[in-house]
């Protein structure tokens, strides 16, 4: 859904991760980015695949989110 | 998405809601999920299905979420 | 996933959009229905069709929000 | 595919039926429909979710329809 | 699922529109391309992608048919 | 979605068809299948796979059908 | 994918379990269908929605079936 | 999901079949291969699309698994 | 996506293949109808179900296109 | 699958296309891109949905492709 | 379908493997389980994506499984 | 969609990638698979999950074609 940038002819990796949170959906999302970044330095996209959830007590526990992300292979 | 837990032998009975919220997604959720509570106890997990909405007046008026709820038929 | 409303004769137009937002899902939601209407008056509901986003240094850049927006013909 | 109606904080459960009918399509979903309504009061909305059906003959026997159905828990 | 006919270089713009009716499926289809016809002229083909309806008093209120609608951009 | 029936052993054979009618969908899975009983006789069930038509002068031409066919081997 | 049987005027009501076994998908299947019909009575055929399992020291510690089982309201 | 093996200029036909068995899974696949083996000579590979079953009794009366089969043209 | 032709009740018959090309996509699904059209001669369309490919020594070895084909009963 | 470019807040809308042409799926995009952008400025990127065609005495007639293209709202 | 256990911020990373076995689906899994346990420990669950298989002389040569398999990151 | 050849336990591992050419949909296929050679040896098949692409001034930019892609991890 992006506009292009730059020099066309990067070829992406893509990894499957799936982070969580107790807060929100966004907050799982970042939690798997930031902890790849750990390892991965040219991330550039995610999507998300699926978002499930704990329940704890009658409430959400956390939340889980699975994410496809892109990283280039060029660095 | 989780790691195992004690006896592995659950039988899981599996529910389809859908909560709404004028506020977030994650409260559409919450809200589907305490609804439910009042009559189910052993809920374990969910997972979104789909998030839709009403527009009013060029706004989003609220969010519909539509969980698959997981819960256990030992209790 | 509503309660019917009044004449049940509407035939409704689906137009798709993406929104973006550094903030939140929701708030990529939002900015998607507001910027469309300012040419599309009676929107009534929407549907998320995609999440995806942006990854700047390590973290999230910014969510985007594919939507089917459905709007009334008979304004 | 509705326009929204009135208080909007239903929590809809949603339950999965199959009806059929020797005469359409449409007649099944009544019958499915019809039956459900001995016990469950509040239905809203359906969506056919899988037309199948049984041929005797060389000729269509009944037609099958699946359907989720979502009903109100608030009644 | 057709035979082709005459010059085959058509580009076709695809339409998404959502049609009622309380009679039948093929009569909430027939209304969505009668009141789109109004305003799109060479229409040629239409898909089926989804088959809703409302339930009102435990019958089924009236039908709701999503249709990917194809028109040539030539004329 | 059907009640079994005196022995279990049967191995089905699938074929997949498009029947056409300017009537009804219901006439389009019909005329599908009254053509194939022509050659083949042990037919028993079917499942609608898609839903589409022809538009003529902003009316429905005729609609197609898409059948999965099952037919038993051993006759 | 079955033979008809008898009269075909049946509601189905369609339910979702998840059965476990660590021994095999088969034994997962009939561990869900046994519990189920402790106090459901009329279940006539089940379809497998989605095969997981938990994994244990580098082994399947077991596996977990989903199903949609179809029972009639007739009884 | 396999290795290539010699000249690769086959050309594939594709034949939907359902097997079943009372004992498992895996029988009702050998079960639909057996039977179309004899009329069918150069079957390569097969796919399950899908696996369901008759429960009688509250037990699994025999299982349906649904397969692509793939075989040569050109002995 | 086609537009209408001529008589409209034809009924198609629907066939899976699978053509492949050490070339290009386009001629290994020229080569599929190519070697269709020695036993079927009314094919009329086609659509792309997968394509897929084998690879040896780093390196494209050939395509493999799976196609669904329709073609009339009439002839 | 895109690298992030310059300001983020665009909006996108999508138009679903189908181009055709007798000589290969790259030229029936390209003709479905070339028709669009004759009234549609700010087109960004496709997506392929669907690759279909009509056959002819035994040989692809011409191709037909279905793309989803984005285009912004903002020039 | 999982009960929660313990700390619940674990990020999981997916893999997906193919195993075989020439005796059945259940061995398969256990054979790519088994091999990738080999170089990642902390393998956690799995889901079954696709079953295929080999078939050789008109019975099943041997069975082929495709899996998602998810492992912490943590360790 | 292969034929068998020789020992069958292999295990493969699936890797998603994406090419992108600004020739065609096949070229693009070529460069992300000699790119992945440079570090991974024992490539065997692909499969083609999404083709897309950027627009620029009114033509196609470049493709971009993502693919999973099997390997042995035998070597």
């Amino acid at each position: 859904m992006n506009a292009p940038a730059g020099p066309q002819d990067h070829i992406y990796k893509i990894l499957e991760l799936v982070g969580s949170s107790d807060k929100s959906i966004e907050d799982a999302i970042e939690n798997a980015i930031t902890r790849a970044s750990k390892t991965i330095r040219e991330m550039k996209w995610f999507e998300v695949v699926q978002t499930r959830g704990h329940i704890e007590n009658g409430k959400v526990g956390h939340y889980q989110v699975a994410l496809r992300v892109g990283f280039t292979l060029e660095e």
